[in-house]
């Protein structure tokens, strides 16, 4: 296909889809002619996965840069290492606890007892065992710690979750495709796991604190 | 205590809480002299409010207004009413679906059933439930539909965080420190859960597609 329907099939400007290009995010189509080129799935494959980094996972385009190189690479078959690198990108910058802070350090021993306890497979250096231990401190230091039941539960949840995520990964599939879908699936769970708490807080809340319901008794 | 004490006590700069003063987030101090005033602890929980909607919860200098008007009003001791302003006004703006959209209409249906089953009491026009819907039709549109398994397994273990979220209600506690440690543990808590669900995805990635461990059978 020309630039035009690339464009049109893949909701980006022609104007930033040559900026792609130019900065190596999106690989060079089969020359036509001087000034042409013809552009087949896989580019659309890897506008769609750019798109879905950068509106839905917020990702800043060198985090875009180091996955879309990754795909390129020689390994870039390597599924764990792409699900990696895909996840790395998207994580939030952890936080970053003052020196010697007493509740980071019981914090980081907390999270990592924990994930040693469900014997989940992390590396020491995941951005998420981080944010996990800032969560904690945070709460810690207003003395209002979240309760190891709570977090074992949530994390029984997130098991569930997370082998269900692993159907989104078709081996066979496109990487690119594979990609921008648990990118999407993964932002929209963690959008839909933060409703229903409010949700939930909202029904707690109008049950201790609410009105009675009309009808209800005293 | 003078100003300057309540500055550093909040962590807040003298010149922001001029500032508050003036749009009458906060309360007036008692004034001593012409251009002098003592504060007292109110002054303080009231900062430290502030502080936690902005820096923790996100939340615009408008919708920290309607929080501190209500905690100023005849009304400001209704707990119900101050959650409820206080939660929505942390809540990220609902996704506006574009107008007819099938996945969208599809998607509210399934969030108020959903509601509806766990018997939870939530306002129509709460905004975490458009934010569910949109979660739930953005992964509809892609063909990846959120399994209602899993929906109600994460459902069940919000329920028992928003009763254990409760307990940092204490009624007879001043509604700021109440208030601002609600802001605290919510937005933690979800960043605890966004790390456990990423920490879980390692793992389920690390089990399904990783080198094997040293040691384990082929």
């Amino acid at each position: 296909m020309r630039i035009s329907e690339l464009s049109r099939r893949s909701g980006v400007s022609v104007a930033t889809i040559k900026y792609y290009l130019r900065e190596g995010l999106v690989p060079k189509g089969e020359a036509t002619g001087a000034t042409q080129a013809r552009y087949g799935e896989a580019h659309l494959h890897r506008l769609r996965l750019i798109r879905a980094l950068v509106e839905v996972g917020d990702a800043p385009l060198a985090k875009v840069h180091a996955i879309t190189a990754a795909l390129d690479s020689a390994d870039g078959g390597d599924l764990h290492r792409l699900l990696g690198i895909t996840m790395y990108a998207l994580a939030p910058e952890p936080h970053r606890p003052a020196e010697g802070d007493p509740a980071w350090t019981a914090a980081q021993e907390e999270a990592d007892a924990l994930i040693a306890e469900l014997g989940w497979r992390v590396t020491r250096s995941s951005p998420a065992r981080g944010r996990l231990a800032a969560a904690l401190a945070a709460t810690d230091r207003i003395g209002r710690p979240v309760s190891t039941r709570i977090l074992r539960s949530y994390a029984r949840a997130a098991e569930i979750a997370a082998e269900d995520d692993l159907t989104v990964i078709d081996p066979d599939a496109p990487r690119d495709q594979t990609l921008e879908h648990v990118v999407i699936v993964t932002a929209r769970l963690e959008q839909a796991l933060a409703a229903l708490h409010r949700l939930a807080q909202e029904d707690a809340s109008a049950r201790s604190f609410g009105r009675p319901r009309p009808g209800a008794g005293a």
